[in-house]
């Protein structure tokens, strides 16, 4: 059985929504910030990622686009990514993986950059250059939504417009700032927020609904 | 069949050397960087990225992790990466994606901290941390090989060590200084650079012999 260590609002909410959609049998493990952080959790996630998914044989495996492809691509009877070899799957690949390494990091330096900053002005520098950038990613994916869509991969909602609508709750300068500027994307994420099979995980993140506040 | 834009020692290596080692055909296109950077390589890969793969339908995929992921599946009987579902996949995919997010683009940012700069000093700051970052991912991999090698995958080479070998080729501060300091992953990049297949797609990289210079 799945094991996943799941902080709320947190990379792991794409994981947690795929195996809800996937309907597979899987342990929830809730962490805090605080027990992430702890030297234990090196032991399961060498760099103290979340999420992480512990596997049947003990082992667990992190990043937040493998784990989605993983649970996907073992159990293509679901259809939450086009079939292994297909064009479309190498769409979803590319898609998990550029929104992961393009998306991802910008977003988390928009609103810190101390992991590549000595002072509190190159701090601001990075934040400030992260956000535009993230920006720029979410451009891109605007525009395959209005030319392609409705979703990722044109008529197929995937695990991949799941990844998309995480990264719209933590965007920045905000939530809501992004899913006004951007309504294509708006609509991945509203169709998202009402699959009744992720009710009670939305919930559970906090996230049934847009989030009122805006970055500092 | 696939079109590989390819760019000599860039990441399109990794996906080069995973399509000769799979043994199945396609067109190589090599590019400059000039050609990269020109407006017309934006409607084939939207941020610009090499490598980019091109499929049968007309479409191509950027990232080169999802890439390699995306060939060894279409061709499970190869052997290059573990079966599809397995556990061991998952280690596959995630050692992937975590090579991809967090020692591919520190590397980058240990010789150009540019992108997320204002000034050169902001620059030299970022390069600093980011070559640090990527000596403490280098650091997991090495510890991950001494535990549970000779191969990422343990007794199985599989395309994740073809990538590792690629993030070698770039290290901070010196492809040399990086092989000497971990002599796992050096084992690694060895056995890759002994493989028959590869030898033709190695010297047109110029990478078939460790390079002597240092970075700047």
């Amino acid at each position: 059985m799945y094991k996943l260590y799941n902080v709320k609002r947190w990379g792991s909410i794409s994981a947690h929504l795929v195996l809800e959609e996937l309907e597979v049998p899987y342990q929830n493990v809730w962490l805090t910030a605080e027990q992430v952080r702890a030297p234990e959790f090196r032991e399961i996630s060498p760099l103290g990622l979340i999420p992480a998914l512990g596997l049947s044989d003990g082992r667990a495996i992190a990043e937040s686009a493998a784990i989605v492809a993983f649970l996907t691509d073992s159990h293509p009877d679901k259809g939450l990514a086009p079939p292994i070899g297909s064009d479309d799957h190498a769409q979803y690949l590319s898609l998990l993986v550029f929104m992961a390494v393009n998306l991802y990091p910008s977003i988390n330096l928009a609103f810190d950059g101390g992991p590549l900053a000595e002072t509190e002005e190159q701090n601001a520098a990075i934040r400030r250059k992260g956000g535009q950038h993230s920006l720029g990613v979410f451009d891109i994916l605007e525009n395959r939504l209005a030319e392609d869509g409705p979703f990722l991969l044109g008529d197929n909602y995937s695990a991949a417009d799941i990844y998309l609508f995480m990264l719209t709750l933590w965007a920045y300068p905000s939530e809501r700032a992004v899913l006004e500027r951007y309504p294509h994307i708006a609509k991945v994420a509203e169709h998202v927020r009402k699959r009744p099979r992720l009710k009670a995980a939305l919930d559970a993140h906090g996230a049934l609904a847009v989030q009122t506040a805006e970055a500092a």
